[in-house]
Formats: C-alpha cells, sequence, structure tokens
C-alpha cells in the first residue's frame, strides 16, 4: 500500500543499468575546462551580455508577471521578436518562455493530421508528437526518401527535424527534405537548437544556410538558452503559423511570459552576433579541432556540422567511467546514456566554445588520451593466467 | 496545395467566435491599477528581488549552460531546492524551468497506471496527464465522492489538483482528498501555484494549511512566476520522487537549467516572505475587499480562498468589451474566455495584490460600476419599438 515503493524499486533497477543520475552543483567557474555546456559562444558570461540582463531587470523587474496574453508581454518581448525574425530571414516570431515549451507549441496548436519525426529528434519534438495527438510516423535517421514515403497520400502534415542533432553533432538534409513537404503541400518545422549562433553566415541558423528561411511552408524553433547564452525559446514563421500560436498554442496561452532578464541577455547576445559576424565559424573550427584530436587518438566520433563532438563509448558504466577521468583531470563533459541515446551507445559529449584556445586545445586532448587509455579491454582474469 | 489556407480559415472561425487574441506590449509602468498580473504580492519589482537577480546574473551569467545534469546546477540551484522545501515544509525540492514544465515532469515520470484530474485543472495538468500515457478520469470540479469512485480496484494511482484554482479562485478539497488518495494507497499531486505565498501562515501554501506538508504520498508543484515574481518552477516531495524525477522526467533532463537571475530573484523572495510573513494575508484581504466590490455592484463572482476574483460575464465578445472599457481607465484586468474557462463562462480576471491601497480600490470600484452600467439588458430594437 506504499506508493513509494515502486520507486524505490525502480531506483534499484536504474541503479544497476548504470542509468542514475546525481545532481552535482557547481560553484561559480571551477571547471579548468568546460566541454560540456551549450554556450557555445561563451556568451552567458560575456559582459555585454551579462549588462542586458541586469539592465532588464531593473527597467522591467525580476518576472513578466503574467501569460504573455495578459501582462507578460514588454516592449522588450515585442523587441526581441523583431531581432529574432530579422537574423534568422522569417517573417515573424514568437517568444516562448523555453525551447522546450516552444517545441510543444509549434507541434500541438499547428494541429497537424500527421507528424513525420526524425528518430533522431530531441525529447521535446517528441513530446509534442505525443502532446498533439496527430498520427505520429518516426522515420530513420536522416532519411529522405522514408519522409516521402511517409507523406503519401496525406494533407496537413507536418515534418520535423532537429537541423542538428543535439548529440551525434550532424546536420539534417534540409533541402531535400524541404523539396519534399513542398511537393507533398506540408510544414517543415525544423528545431535550430543547436544550430543557431553557429551554423550558416554569423550564425543565422541552418535554415537560413539552406536558402529556405522565408519560405511560407517552413516553421523554426530556436531556443535561447544554447548560443545565446540564457534562456527561452521561440517559433518563427508566417504570419498565419504566429497568430495561430498566439491563439491556440497551450504552452504558450498557459504558461507566464519569459522573464525579463533573458529577453533582455538575448537582446544583448544577438547584438554581439551582429558586432562579430565570425565568432560561430570560431565555434566551428574548435569542433573540427576536438574531432580530429578524438580521431587520431583511435577514439570513434562523427564529422561535426556545428559545436557538438560526441565521442562513442558504447556501455554507459563505461562512459560514466570516462566522464569522471575527464572530470579528474578538470575537463568535464557530456555523458549521454539511454534513454538520451539508443542502448549500446553511451558517448561522451564535448562542446566546442568559440572562446576555446590552444592551452584548452592540450587540455582537451591530454583527457581524451586518458579515456583512450583506460579502455583498452584488459585481459580477462583467467586468459591472463593461462598465458603465463 | 497551400498548408497555410487552413490556418487562415481557422483563425477566420476564431474571430466570429470572439476568441481571437492580440498581443499587445507594455511599456514600463503604464497601468493606473493593475489587476490581471499574477505578482501577488509585488515582489517582481521589489528592489530586493531586483538586487538578487542582479547579483546571480552577475555571478553566475546569463544562462545556466545546459541541462541540469550536465552544467545547469549552480549552487544557487541547490540552495534555491534546500529554501523552498523548508518554506513550504517538504522534504526535497526538484527546480524547472518553469511551472509548466514541473507539472508534465511529475505527472510523468512516477509512470502512474492511473491519473484522477479534477475538471477544472490547468492546462499544464491536463497536459501532463495526455503526455503520461495513463488512464485519465476528469472529475468533477472539487468532487471528493468521484475521486474515491474512480480510485477504487486500482493501485499506481496519482489523484491531482490546483490547490487554488487559477480562473475561479476557489481552494481544492485537499485534506478530503488526501484521506481517500491515503485509503486507496495513492499520491496525491497538488499544484500550488496559486496557493504559494498567498495562502497558509507566512504563504507556505495550502497543502502546509491543511497539515499535509511532508506526507510522503503528497507531491507539490509551483511556479516561481506569480508569489515570488519571477520564473521556474518546482517540485516538491519524497526523496524517492525526487531521484525518480531526476533520473525520468523528461522535460527536467532534456531542458536547460533556469537561469541564475531567476534562482536569484526567488531566493531574495523568499527572504522577503521569512520578513514580512503578514503580505500574503495582506493580498488575501484586498481579494476580500475587491470581491465585496463587486458584489455590492451586483456583479457575479466567487469567495476568493486566495488573491483570484473572477467576475463572471458570459459571453466572450461581452467580456472583452468589459475589460476594453476597464482599459478604458486604466485598469488593466484579465479577460478569460474558452478555452480557458467553460463555455458560456467567460470572465473578467481580477487579481489582488498585496501592495493595493485604498485608492486602488476606489479605481477599481469606478471600473467595474463601469462594466455593470454596460452590461445591462437593452431592450432589442423591435421590443422597444412595441412597447412604446
Ligand atoms: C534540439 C533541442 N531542442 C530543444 C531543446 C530545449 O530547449 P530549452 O532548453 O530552451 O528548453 C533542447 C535542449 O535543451 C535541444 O537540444
Ligand atoms: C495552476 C497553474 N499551474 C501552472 C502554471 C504554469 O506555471 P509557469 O507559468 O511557471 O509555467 C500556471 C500558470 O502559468 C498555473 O496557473
Amino acid at each position: 500500500m506504499d506508493p513509494l515503493l515502486r520507486l524505490t524499486a525502480a531506483a534499484r533497477e536504474r541503479t544497476a543499468a548504470g542509468l542514475h543520475r546525481t545532481l552535482r552543483s557547481r560553484p561559480p567557474g571551477p571547471w579548468l575546462l568546460d566541454l560540456a555546456s551549450n554556450d557555445y559562444l561563451g556568451l552567458s558570461g560575456d559582459a555585454r551580455v551579462i549588462e542586458g540582463a541586469v539592465e532588464a531587470v531593473r527597467t522591467w523587474g525580476a518576472g513578466s508577471t503574467g501569460s504573455r496574453l495578459v501582462t507578460g508581454t514588454t516592449e522588450l518581448h515585442t523587441e526581441l521578436e523583431h531581432r529574432l525574425a530579422a537574423f534568422t530571414g522569417m517573417p515573424s516570431a514568437l517568444v516562448f518562455s523555453s525551447g522546450y515549451l516552444a517545441n510543444l507549441g509549434a507541434l500541438t496548436a499547428l494541429r497537424p493530421r500527421l507528424i513525420v519525426s526524425d528518430q533522431g529528434n530531441h525529447a521535446s519534438l517528441i513530446d509534442g508528437c505525443r502532446l498533439s495527438r496527430a498520427a505520429v510516423t518516426v522515420t530513420p535517421h536522416a532519411d529522405v526518401a522514408a519522409v516521402d514515403a511517409a507523406l503519401t497520400g496525406t494533407g496537413d502534415a507536418i515534418v520535423v527535424t532537429d537541423a542538428v542533432f543535439s548529440v551525434d553533432g550532424d546536420l539534417a538534409p534540409l533541402r531535400e527534405l524541404h523539396q519534399v513537404v513542398r511537393r507533398h503541400g506540408a510544414i517543415l518545422v525544423i528545431d535550430e537548437a543547436h544550430a543557431l549562433g553557429v551554423v550558416g553566415p554569423g550564425g543565422r541558423g541552418a535554415a537560413y544556410a539552406a536558402g529556405l528561411a522565408g519560405q511560407p511552408d517552413v516553421v523554426l524553433t530556436v531556443t535561447l538558452s544554447k548560443s545565446l547564452g540564457t534562456q527561452g525559446g521561440a517559433v518563427l514563421g508566417a504570419p498565419e503559423v504566429i497568430e495561430t500560436l498566439v491563439d491556440t498554442a497551450r504552452s504558450f496561452v498557459f504558461d507566464t511570459g519569459l522573464a525579463p532578464a533573458c529577453a533582455g541577455a538575448a537582446l544583448a547576445a544577438l547584438d554581439v552576433l551582429d558586432a562579430e559576424p565570425d565568432r560561430p565559424e570560431r565555434a566551428r573550427e574548435r569542433a573540427r579541432r576536438l574531432t580530429g584530436i578524438a580521431r587520431e587518438l583511435g577514439l570513434e566520433t562523427t564529422s561535426p556540422a556545428a559545436a557538438v563532438v560526441p565521442v562513442i563509448i558504447g556501455d554507459p558504466h563505461d562512459a560514466v567511467r570516462a566522464a569522471e577521468l575527464c572530470a579528474e583531470q578538470g575537463v568535464r563533459v557530456g555523458c549521454f546514456r539511454p534513454p538520451s541515446v539508443p542502448e549500446g551507445r553511451a558517448c561522451l559529449r564535448l562542446s566546442a566554445r568559440a572562446d576555446l584556445g590552444e592551452a584548452d586545445l592540450t587540455v582537451a586532448c591530454k583527457a581524451l588520451a586518458t579515456v583512450k587509455e583506460d579502455s583498452r579491454p584488459y585481459p580477462a582474469p583467467n586468459a591472463g593466467a593461462t598465458r603465463r
């Protein structure tokens, strides 16, 4: 009759499977090297972005005080929407309190009858599919022919994909997907979370780079929490799309507006991107360097399209151990285990940042060398004895 | 073949039904009187809360830079979790980036087989029910016997309710619900969004006031965006519950941690509540005064348990007109139409704030008098002619 017993039993199973997580709180700036955050441009700690947040708090207060439809839309929110639209080349934008809720809003409010979703898509897109009540077809990763086949014979469909996949770091075949979408009269929803500020000229994103910005059948979702260094999200698209979201997206209508501090920080981050359009390419270059280092050590990785560099380990226990080895050398890396990645594909996730220097790359190399060293298969206890 | 045509047609229908919404951005502080925000204690603009946000941004940066499980847990997040737990009398807490995502996390990660949900529950709880994949039974509003009947013969069940309902402003029968939940070995999830900081001694919430704080089968969700004046949310409960959420709540694991500014503001708001434990009662008293004013004018309202005062209008067009009449007098009120409220129950939603003065109440009275005046039934065009 104790309802918590069931939870305790499930927790024991997760621990046995190497899937238990521990929250560790960080003091301000203790890591020798951070290769785990999504602060790809190093803007979260940038003095200009911090001042943008501070000024917004002082002018507008600590909260937006209500739903965007009631009191939660300040002039700052409207300005941010105009700036995001201009930056990405889209007609209009709507700011949400997180990228997660922006994705839920985009996929539910457009009321598709069918959603075709890449199997590597982010959890928030998957939750959006589930909430939408649409029929959902999950297609193999980056498989345009499968998307085409899934669309046959249906109207009111959405095709949804990460622009840059959050753990593998590869780029979706956006141009090809759009051709298919256009042919079927569907809508293409692209989650630019890991592309905005990193991919495309000046960091304008993967849709912009693919020539899809401003197309009426393209909808973008972005987060303000990665390259822009703060918190929040947005959906960008045709005015018809944005009006539909304003009236009917539950995660917009029934949620408190983004805190002014975050809106102010995001605006300041966009100013930095305007002033330093080469920052995104610096982040991509550092990612290529990190990939090269991992490959030279004989570690398995992929070709980075943006700032995300995965190092495949395999077993979740080994992945935890590898992350700990890095941590012992002051290098913080992400450690992704099922269900964040497929079974057997536990990995370290390294994120490059525009502000990584040569010394940082040397430290990264040393840490990865230790991981490689540790992953050499040991002789099995008995095998060793026999050989002697 | 134009996928936007469908959206345009749906927009036209919403406009005809009086359900179209327009986003209006507010300049800093233009309203003579704000009766629309959820800033019940007036803390969003409080100098101490603003300084809490500013200090946090300067120390920790504009964003938390990653998932709470990777880089997104600062010492500030951990401190906020301890403070929220201590304040509400619960064993442990987990901070989310919004109350919306806290609710999704609580209802999905506990993996109930059945959720029994009050029909007046907030949209984020309804979305949590949908995402959970549990069987869902919606019970009539505040109907304990219906909850009891719905639970018969099932284990692994959750009963979920708003503590204070977001538009009607009434209090859930928490003690009775808990007795039923205990008898069935279920878990009671209480959304304290509109109760925290307003209800109970010192604003500790409705569960605390009902003697339910710390019970192992009680889980609370809160938002930092209403009484605490900023943004964010949290789930509070037994350590087994919190550990389950850390490992498996998708809206926690796959979301960027709360921005430091918001964590800092919420901590400062909790300091204010400690220093001024009479603020919550002031908000409740102002709500009773507003209710009295509306009743004396002959407007329909309910008995406020917290700071929310609904004024029922009925037709959505009339409700919009009533809100505009208030606005013309510089009084900002909420206007709730279907689907936020049941059909035929469009209403103005007034929220009391601890810092409303006598002059404010006089202004409110004048605005509501105009609403009443306007709502007198006109003689129908022909009826008038006949009578004469
Ligand atoms: C691809 C992708 N989409 C959406 C999100 C959610 O964005 P946010 O953290 O702003 O909620 C994330 C990560 O957090 C992501 O990786
Ligand atoms: C009852 C209730 N629960 C949850 C929420 C969501 O909280 P947040 O705005 O922090 O996402 C709200 C309102 O926004 C609410 O009214």
